[in-house]
């Protein structure tokens, strides 16, 4: 399959009223109109750029989200917070309009009716925008709150144990599986830049494959994690002893909120610290706080503290501050994993995509390496068309 | 050539009395005496373990200082400020007896006779020392304090003209060219873990090449620059437009007290300063302070400041204190190139170990690639036999 | 009342066997031996020369704890934490064993029978201590583990019921109450340098009054609260708008494994909260987390991060990171409030001593004052015996 | 002398194009619109409220300045910068108009002519501005950039070698220092707000006090010495001995661009370090770095390394992060000080105000007190018209 460049492509977004989704489109509004760069954009590096993915202005966006604040409002709340520059703000409206017009509202879990009905809804809905939008290829990406871990289900085992559960019962699946199931049945490649569960169920990796669709995630790495994935290689190449590993986040907005809830934020934490004990090849003592500062807005902050061995067991520190804006953060990341996913479909990739890992705190599929910089090499190698290379896993 | 197992390896410390030089042969010896293990060897990795390297317990030390200090009290200074545990302390003081009969005094610059007297007088040390300890190999290695950068001179230009002026002029090299001149005419690598201008003369360059000898070096990345060069590397995996990155390097002991002398201090700064713009392919604003506050004693405090502009130009800060102990940080990794650089002289290896850049701040040779990452597999693949992997280069 | 000089006075710890308790002993013995100055010793200022309290040298210990490792190991276990410095060690052994010799084993809560017996254990061992020591005066010092908040009981409410309790119920006080109680019926003051109760009881209080005995606490302010409580007037006086204010607390060793308990960490947490919103003047948003890091052994840090609103609203920062070990800030405390407790007896105050509220995170008493500088002020005017300065309280 | 509360009063800013005067402009007329609040205003605080000080809405700017930069620009710049809200931007423009129709351009040094001119000139500005405003008191304060310390000069020792010299000689006064001339001989008080030389010079002090007139100063403690005015006191309450205080501090801007010329710089730091050692009673060794940093614009950010040592010398650290603007610090402290310079002139205050020591770094006049919480209580106690407390000096 060869992308036909006369084609726009949709980014179909699940939570497309927050604050990152809104980041993306007004951020996407001014590329195209050439008012901002695409700082933060890995797709425009170098290193991508002779893979012809699709122009930043052919992304086309649309999306569902429970909550129903018009666009240009929460656009509004973002340039008082300095995360969207006021200048900007003013030239997006329209691009802000046009992707309001693209977006339904959906019912949260509770409603009593079997979620087949749910389901169809968001099939009916994705086609309808392709429809609307000539879009080709459309990408369902998961940017909604952070969902508590599910307990386990025989309806998630096969794929056809799922079908007769959504017949029957109400709230078989959570709110990104189910977009991750509508995507799937639609022909659409899924992405979860949540921790929440998504496609990480058998019976819905059973779809993806039978279906020939590519999924990636989870839990966008924007932050902390990402430093610690370059931090912790560093002391395992010098073979320093980490003897623990604390951090502190801090953070308001609406994405705090939903972890000041214990059980989102248990499924945050347990994404968060996956990874340290891969990286360094054994498990320090970690410990992980994420706490809801409402005075921080949109803002995070995150003070880690690293304390390792050297040579005779000297004892050493390493503490870091990270003061970032994750809308900010991630929005970019958001328009590269669209093109991604679009080209990996027209490669004809199907499955987890392992090589995505550079973007994700707890990637699926292999996840060979943890190490940023190998992530990196796999995933430039991969865009290039070329395995990954041999020597990036440690 | 293949080592003879039988034999040991000469460690030839070039400022063999200070804390660095103490903290390898105490630390060796603990090691030796199963005391401690080799925590912070990068050699002691299991990446490493296939090539053979000679065992730490076949290490044999020497060296000479312009200091008169002895071992035994350096190593009780060393203890007092924690940096050589109690336990340890007691358990090595036969190993420093034995070095110390293995060290000579060296006279500093500015005798009046011409300086072949004085590399005359090193090259004697050398021999007298290989035949006393019956070792193969002798690796001499640089931890002295950093010189002033030297003022360029025609006697640098080429192996005959720095001969000619050695038999004329008093002070023609500064001290740790003169080790490395020393070294090469010795039939022995040398590896420079300081920013002086060591073996990178054309002169010495030539010399080296002519006798089939390598050499490594300048400025080992123990603390702050080894931070950075992941650091770096994350802001540009990800497109994030570092605008401002401000180093405040707080340090005592003897390497503070030199560095508060402004032309030493002045060739560690561009030392440290040489790698962001590799790392990031851009220059950001950048300072780099150092100062001396003799209370730090032998522990060293680095706190950084990057600020970086994300998506729609967004202002973001990460910060980073250090808190190290650079003799600490250093001695394992003098070990690591000493059993090393013995190692590509039995490979037959000739001029610049590009391949060394893992463990210095400026290393000698191409330098492809900046980032620790790269440089570590790089490595790898150097003694593991093979060429440097594809796709580690950014 | 007047002391006189001949006569030693006893400091009896609750918690004997502790950290806090060993750096006290270890301490006072060195300062005696001339091997250390009392740095950290508020009573040793010049501003506290006049009172005449009593010397070091003349302070004879004892007490009660429910563990039973020797004193002469957990000295040796705070050297190689570097709480104790090796040299100061060897020479304090001999005032480790006398202590050690004056101290008791106590059950700890749950024995079934009533609490009366273990109350005339305790005071029977006081009367001990002072007949084979000498000590006109003791002092009944509480530097034992936090206990969990109890639950409010009528025992509580009055003397008579709680003399009642007593004889009928097996654990009506808690630990540091029943110490408490003990003191005061033996005639001595009693310091709280926990969050437990203490003598917070009104049934105590009345004791202690009908007895004409002064106690103080609680919570020994050491270390993060120390640090809050001079910067929350630092806003406060220039009118700035402190809109949150976030901590992390790591700390390993018995403390930081006896917070990890939830119950006795809400003490402790409710204990460092209390004072912002009085500092102030208003209550911004604020979280205190106490995490264990067993590796941090005696060592805690702390980081806060202050948000806080200047002229027109413009949003500034303020992050302070504490190194601090606790024993060693607590241990000089614990001889001045010794001193200083011993002091007020001869000076027949009876009750709270709100004067010693520079010392605590939670004061007893009315607690006008919890800026540091006016606390200070305060302490110094009272051992002066003139009343508390007109202008300090804000 | 009372002031008619029908009069408005004057405040004459040297240096009125720049941030500080800006900010405070537009502050003024955003407080006097209500449409913000005075946070950061110290005599808004209930401790100052019954001095009946002028209100804010009183006040009249005028000022002079060497560059021309409109003052609607340069409030543009700083509301782009996020210093001046964007809201508060457009309501306040009439303010700045009014304030700009007073400012006067001066000449730098260098013109060649007398300073006579130069100081007459700046008189007669004095009297336009007063007959225009019909201000009945106008204070003149200088925010003005930092000068290089000038040498000693005779003509500073006595008023009459000063008249002499100005009558004569091209640039005798450094610009500071004119202002204050011109302020005292047109019957003003004067405010240093920066470390530049401004009144303190035996000539002009003899002219303050012949012409009955206040002044303040030097240095607004805005920041960093703020917070050393707070921590420093904290270490001396616990006897806790400081052993080094590093601190380094970055920041743009215009402020910044002067500082980083070295003459200028050391002005500054000389100002900064002077308070330590008489905060803590003795001088440890200390280490103020201030660098240019373009990037940070209006923002400037220090870190402070305190290593302390405790009980039984165990060594400790306190570290913190001050991340601050400027302009919004120092506007605030403008008002209050015209306010209360204003007062204290009603007052008949003459000479060094020592009891304003509060607002600045290096105090002109006795100093008793160094301590910020000393400090206020003074000035709380001054403008209550009673004599400073006793018991606060330490």
């Amino acid at each position: 399959m060869t992308r036909n460049d006369k084609s726009p492509i949709g980014a179909w977004l699940v939570g497309s009223r927050g604050s990152i989704a809104t980041t993306v489109v007004s951020g996407a509004a001014a590329i195209a109109a050439g008012t901002a760069g695409a700082v933060g954009c890995v797709t425009e590096l170098a290193d991508f750029a002779s893979a012809g993915l699709v122009p930043v202005d052919r992304l086309v966006f649309g999306g569902c989200d429970v909550v129903t604040t018009p666009l240009r409002k929460r656009a509004e709340q973002l340039a008082s917070a300095g995360v969207i520059p006021a200048h900007i703000g003013a030239a997006v409206g329209e691009a802000l309009d046009r992707a309001e017009s693209e977006m339904i509202t959906i019912a949260g879990p509770g409603t009593g009716v079997p979620q087949r009905v749910r389901a169809d809804c968001l099939i009916k809905a994705l086609a309808d925008f392709q429809a609307r939008t000539g879009c080709e290829q459309v990408v369902v990406v998961n940017v909604a709150s952070t969902e508590p871990t599910p307990d386990s289900d025989p309806a998630y085992q096969s794929l056809e144990a799922l079908e007769t559960a959504l017949d029957t019962r109400p709230d078989v699946l959570p709110p990104s599986s189910l977009a991750a199931y509508a995507a799937f049945r639609s022909g659409h490649p899924f992405v979860d830049f949540t921790p929440s569960v998504g496609a990480r169920l058998p019976a819905l990796d059973e779809l993806a494959r039978q279906a020939n669709l590519p999924y990636a995630g989870n839990d966008g790495k924007t932050g902390e994690t990402l430093v610690k994935s370059v931090l912790a290689p560093m002391f395992a190449y010098r073979g320093l002893d980490v003897r623990s590993w604390y951090s502190a986040n801090i953070l308001g907005g609406g994405d705090g909120a939903t972890l000041s809830d214990s059980e989102a934020c248990d499924t945050k934490i347990r994404s968060k610290a996956s990874s340290l004990s891969k990286l360094l090849g054994y498990a320090p003592e970690s410990t992980v706080r994420i706490d809801y500062v409402a005075d921080m807005g949109d803002w995070k902050t995150a003070w880690n503290h690293v304390a390792f061995q050297g040579f005779l067991g000297v004892q050493m520190k390493l503490q870091f501050t990270w003061q970032g804006c994750d809308s900010a953060l991630a929005a970019p990341l958001i328009l590269d994993l669209v093109r991604l996913a679009a080209f990996a479909q027209q490669r004809g990739e199907s499955g987890p995509l392992s090589e995505f890992g550079f973007f994700f705190k707890d990637p699926v599929g292999d996840g060979d390496d943890s190490r940023l910089s190998g992530q990196y090499d796999r995933l430039k190698a991969w865009v290039a068309g070329a395995p990954a290379p041999a020597g990036t896993a440690s």
